[in-house]
C-alpha cells in the first residue's frame, strides 16, 4: 500500500487531505507535518478529522521516505519542499500555486521569485476532468486553485467550442478560503451578516484561469471578482459569457451534456446549484442558462472550496497517478 | 403634525416603516394595519420596533382619514388600496411594484392585470437621488424595489454620461428579501451555509432597472441575476459595465464624485463596501473601479434591503413630499 | 444482504437514515417513503444524500416486504405503521417517541392516545451504550430522542453510582431539531442572530430522561430547558448535578473513564466539547468538571441531533440487531 | 453642553460608546482615543458609528480637559487612566472590572495587582436599576460586566426577598463578547455552526455577581457557566434558582412586577426572551417561570452585551450623573 505524507496538515485543506488519505482504502497516511503545531495530535487540533497522528516538523529525511506527498503549503515556500521530495523520487501533488502557471514571467509578476526554478513548468495541471490522461503518468501535479477549479469546469465546454467572446466571473466564497490565520478579515464579527468584494483590482487566480482557458481554446481576458460570504465552506462562480457567435437552439446545453455526462464528479442540473449541495464532497454542481434577451450564456458552478477546490481533488489526482479508480476514498 | 397610516405593518418592511414613522419628530403614526395579525400589538409581533400600537384590519374609512400613507403590500393587491386612499386625498408612498413601471404592457407581462388602471403611470418614481424635485410635489410616489435602488445608484452616473455599453448586475441579498412567509426557501436549514442564484431566467426588477436607466439616458438591455445569501438584511450589487467608449484617466471617478459629493445618503468610498456597513440605515455605500486589463468599469453598491431598499427610503420620500429635510427621522 | 425500508425519508433525520443505509456495506436500501414528496427522487429533494431512489407512498404491502425498517415519522402516526410492519415480521427501529416510554399513563399525558396499544412497552430503548445486549436480541427498538441521548450519556455514570442528588439540564439545539416544516420558528429571520429558550414549562423529553435515569438507579425529578440556537445541526447539554454525597478526589472522573473507555462512539475529553466537533457523526463528546466552590459536578455532552440524536444511532441499533459490528457504515 | 472623552474607542464597546455620545443631544464627544489605530477616523474603522472623528493617542493633558470620560479599556490598564482623569476632576464611567469589586483580595486573586489602589473601592456600581440614587451623585462609576448586568437584573428581585437558596446561571453570549482581537476563538471557522462552554472552571464575572447578590441580600455561592454562540451581539442568562422556602401562588411574579413595572429599560414578559428582541438597544428583557414539578424558579434575561452590557449602560449612567433623564440619547 503506497505511503503518503501530507505537508501542512494543520491548515484547513491540509487537515482534510490528511483525513482523506487516512481513511483511504489504498493509501497509508505515514506522516503529517506542521510548524508551530508540531507535537500536537491532528485530532486534537482538528477534531473532525479523527486522525490520531502526531504532527511532525518538516524534515526531508523523515517525510521524504514515502511514495507520495500532498504539499499543502502556501506558494513560494511550497516549491523548495516539492523539489526536495522530487529529488527523493517522491510523487507529489502540490496544492500551492507554485507549479500551476507555465509562464515564468507571469508567475513572478504575481507571486515573486520562484523557489525551485528547475522544476518550473514541469507539472501537470491537476484538473482531472480536463487533463486526466496527463495526470495518470505524472510525478508532479499542480492542484488547481479553488476558484479556477469551479470557473474552468463552468467554462471549458464553451472554450473548447470556441464560443467564449468574453467572460465575467463573479465568485463567492466562504471564510475558510481565507485560511486558518486569525485576521481582521476572518474575525467572526467582520464576516458574520456581511458580504464584501475583495481583491477587486487583482486576484492571483486570474492568470491561472486565463492560462487554462487559453489551453482549452479560448484566449480571453476575463474579469474575475471574488466576494467573501458569511459561511464556512463553499464556493459559487457565476459566469456571464458573451458568445463569440450566435448559437443554435440546444447547442450550448449539448456541449455541457457531452462534456459531463460521464464525469462522476460533475453534476449538471437544470436549476442553479447551491454550495450546500456539494458541502464536504468532491462534486462540482453546474447549471447552464441562455438569456434570450441579451444572448448571453450564464453558467453557475458550485464546489466546496476545501474539497473539490483543494483536498479531495488532490486525492482524486493521487488516485489517477497510482492507477486507481479516481473515486476511491472520496465517496 | 401630519398623520400617517402604514398598511401592511406586519411584514418586515412595513414594521420598520411603522417604527420609523412612530419615532419621527414630524409625523404621527395614526394607524398600522395587518390581515391575519390584526388585533395584535406591533411590538408583540415585531419587538424590535417598540411600537405599542394595535394592528388594525384595513378599512378605507378608518385608515383613509390621514394625511399620508405608506402602503407595504404585495403588488397587485396594493393598487386598489392606493386608489382608495388617493380618492380620499391621502398622499401615498407605495412600496409595491404597482406604480413603478410606465409601460402598461410591460407591467402586465410581468405582474398580470393592474388593480387600479386609472392611476397607472401617475406616480413619481421615488428614488430621491434621481428624482428629488418631482417627489417634492407628488401625491403618489412609487418607492423603488430594493435591487433597482442599489443598481440605479450604482449606474446612474455612467448612464447620464452615455457611458454604458452594456451592463451585467450580479446581485446578492439577505433572506429578509424573500418576505416573512415561512417557505422552503426561507427555512433556516435551506439558507444557512448556502448561496444560491434564483430567478435566473426572469426577475421582475429587470424591467424596472431598464426603464430607469433609459430615463437616465442609457437604453440598454441588462443581465440581472440575484443570489440568496445566509444573512438577514443587506444587499450588494456588483455591476460590470462595458463602456460605450474609451474614457480618460479620472473621468469615471469624477462622474461619481459629481453625482454624490452632496448626497447625504450616498457614501462613495475607495474600497469596496460591505452590507454590514449600511445595516439598519438609509445609506447606500458605493465604490467604483476601472479594470485596465479589460477596460471594464466595476461598481459595487451596498444597501440594507429593508431600509434604503424599502422602508427608510419611503420615509425619505415622505419627508420630501411634506417639505421636510429628507434626513428627518432617519439619522 | 438484509433489505431495509426507511419510512419518512423526506424529513431531515429520515433522509440521513436513508443515506446511511444506502451507503452501508451490509444492508440494502430497498424502499424510502414520503407523503407529499412521493414520486420525487431523494437526491432531488435532499441532494447531499446522493441517494438516487424514488420516494414511494407508504403501503404496508410494498414496504412491508423487507427485513428491517427505520420508521422516521412523528409520534402518534408512527405507532400504527410500526404495528403493520411488525405484523409482517419486519424488525423495526422506530425513531418516534411512541415506544420509548414504559408508563402508558405518562405517554398519554404527554402525547395523547397511543396508536398501537398492543405493542406499547414492547420495545427495547435503543441507547446502545446503556442497553447493548437487549438491543442485540430485539425486534422492536425505540430510538431515543436527541436530548435524552446526550443527557443520558452525560448522566448515566453518575446515576449508576447513586450520585445524582438533583440535576438541571440546560440544552441547546440547532434549528434542524424543529423539523423540515417551514414555520415562524424555523424562518431564517427568526433564528438567525438569536437564541431563545422554548417549551420552558413542559418538554416531552423530560419524562423520557427521567424514566431512563431511574432505570440507571437515579429516580430524580429533573429540570430540563431547551434553547434554540442559530446553527443547523448540533446539540449541547450542560448538566448541573448536585451530588447526593461528597465524593473523593478523582472518583467522578473515574466513573466516566470506566463507563466510556471502551465505547467507540463516546469521546471523553478534558476540555468542554463543541457541537462542531461531532457534526455529521455518530460521536458523543463529553467532559466532566467538578466545581470545588459549590461541590457541583458539571457534565457537557455534544452530539449531532440528526446523527447520534436520530439517524446514525438508528443504524447503530440496526447493526446490533443484525449481529454486525456496531460501527459498520458509520465511520 | 458637557464634553466627553471616550478612551478605547477602537474596541467594539468603545466604538458604540463614542457613537452614542456623538449622537447624544446633551453631550459633546470631544475626544476618542485608540492605540494602534490612532490617526484613523472612527468611521473608517467602524463605519456603522458614522463618527467622523480622528482617533487620538491617550494623553491625560489632552483628553483630561473634559467634563466626563468613558473608559473602555481592559482591566489592569484602565485603573491608572481613571486615576489620571479623576486627578483632573473628570467624572468617569469605567467599563473595565477595575472598580467593580469591593474586596481587594478578591480583585487581586482574579485580576492581579491593582493599578490605582488609592481609588479602589471608591466607585459606585453602575447598575442603575439597583443603585440609581448612588449613581446620581457619583464621580466614579464602575460599569457592570455584561454577564453580571443580565444575571443581577434576573436575580435581584428574588435576592431582595431572601428567596435564593442556590442559583445556577447558564449563560450564552455572542462572539463580540470575546473582543476585537483576532484569535483562534474569534475566527469565523471556529465559532460558526458551533456552541462551546468556556472558562468552565473559573470566570471573572462570578465574584462580581456574588458580591452584588450579597449586597441585595443573597450571600450565595453560584455556579456560573458561559457558552460561546454563533452570533455577533447578544447575551442570554438562564437562571435556575432553588428557592429558600416555599412560595405562595403569584408571589414570585409579583416580586418582578414590583421591581420592574416602572423601569423603562427592563421589559418583563410572559414568554421567554430572545436576544434578537434587544439587539442594539439598552433594554433587558426578562421572563420568570415556576416549575411545579421541582419547585424551582427559572428566570431568563436577554441583553445586548455591547449595549446594556457595556456601552449604552455607560451612557445611562452618564445621564444620571449629569442629572439628565436616563433615557436621553438611548431611545
Amino acid at each position: 500500500m503506497p505511503s503518503v505524507a501530507v505537508l501542512g496538515a494543520s491548515g484547513y485543506a491540509g487537515a482534510i487531505a490528511a483525513m482523506l488519505v487516512h481513511r483511504h482504502p489504498h493509501f497509508e497516511l505515514a506522516h503529517a507535518t506542521a510548524r508551530s503545531e508540531a507535537g500536537q495530535r491532528l485530532d486534537d487540533l482538528h477534531p473532525r478529522t479523527r486522525v490520531p497522528l502526531e504532527l511532525e516538523p518538516w524534515d526531508p529525511d523523515v517525510q521524504g521516505d514515502v511514495d507520495a506527498a500532498l504539499v499543502c503549503w502556501p506558494h513560494r515556500v511550497a516549491a523548495p519542499a516539492v523539489a526536495a521530495l522530487r529529488a527523493r523520487g517522491v510523487r507529489v501533488v502540490d496544492l500551492s500555486a507554485d507549479f500551476r502557471l507555465r509562464d515564468r514571467g507571469i508567475y513572478e509578476d504575481w507571486y515573486g521569485p520562484h523557489g525551485a526554478p528547475e522544476l518550473f513548468g514541469q507539472a501537470v495541471y491537476g484538473l482531472p476532468e480536463l487533463h486526466r490522461e496527463d495526470i495518470r503518468g505524472a510525478d508532479l501535479v499542480a492542484n488547481p486553485g479553488c476558484y479556477p477549479t469551479a470557473a474552468l469546469l463552468a467554462l471549458a465546454p464553451l472554450a473548447r467550442a470556441g464560443l467564449i467572446g468574453d467572460a465575467i466571473i463573479d465568485a463567492k466564497s466562504g471564510v475558510s478560503g481565507a485560511g486558518r490565520e486569525p485576521t481582521a478579515t476572518t474575525h467572526y464579527i467582520s464576516a458574520d451578516e456581511n458580504v464584501v468584494p475583495y481583491k477587486v483590482d487583482r486576484h492571483r487566480h486570474t492568470p491561472e484561469i486565463e492560462q487554462e482557458l487559453a489551453g482549452q481554446g479560448a484566449p480571453v481576458t476575463i474579469t474575475f471578482t471574488p466576494h467573501l460570504l458569511p459561511l464556512a465552506q463553499g464556493e459559487l462562480v457565476s459566469c456571464y459569457v458573451t458568445p463569440s457567435r450566435e448559437t443554435e437552439e440546444g447547442e450550448v446545453l449539448a456541449l455541457f451534456d457531452d462534456a459531463y455526462a460521464t464525469e462522476y464528479w460533475v453534476e449538471l442540473r437544470l436549476g442553479p446549484p447551491g454550495v450546500l449541495d456539494v458541502r464536504d464532497t468532491n462534486y462540482c454542481r453546474l447549471s447552464v442558462h441562455e438569456d434570450p434577451r441579451t444572448g448571453r450564456v450564464l453558467v453557475f458552478a458550485a464546489i466546496d472550496n476545501l474539497w473539490k477546490g483543494a483536498a479531495s481533488q488532490a486525492v482524486q489526482n493521487l488516485n489517477l497517478m497510482f492507477g486507481l479508480d479516481e473515486r476511491e476514498g472520496l465517496r
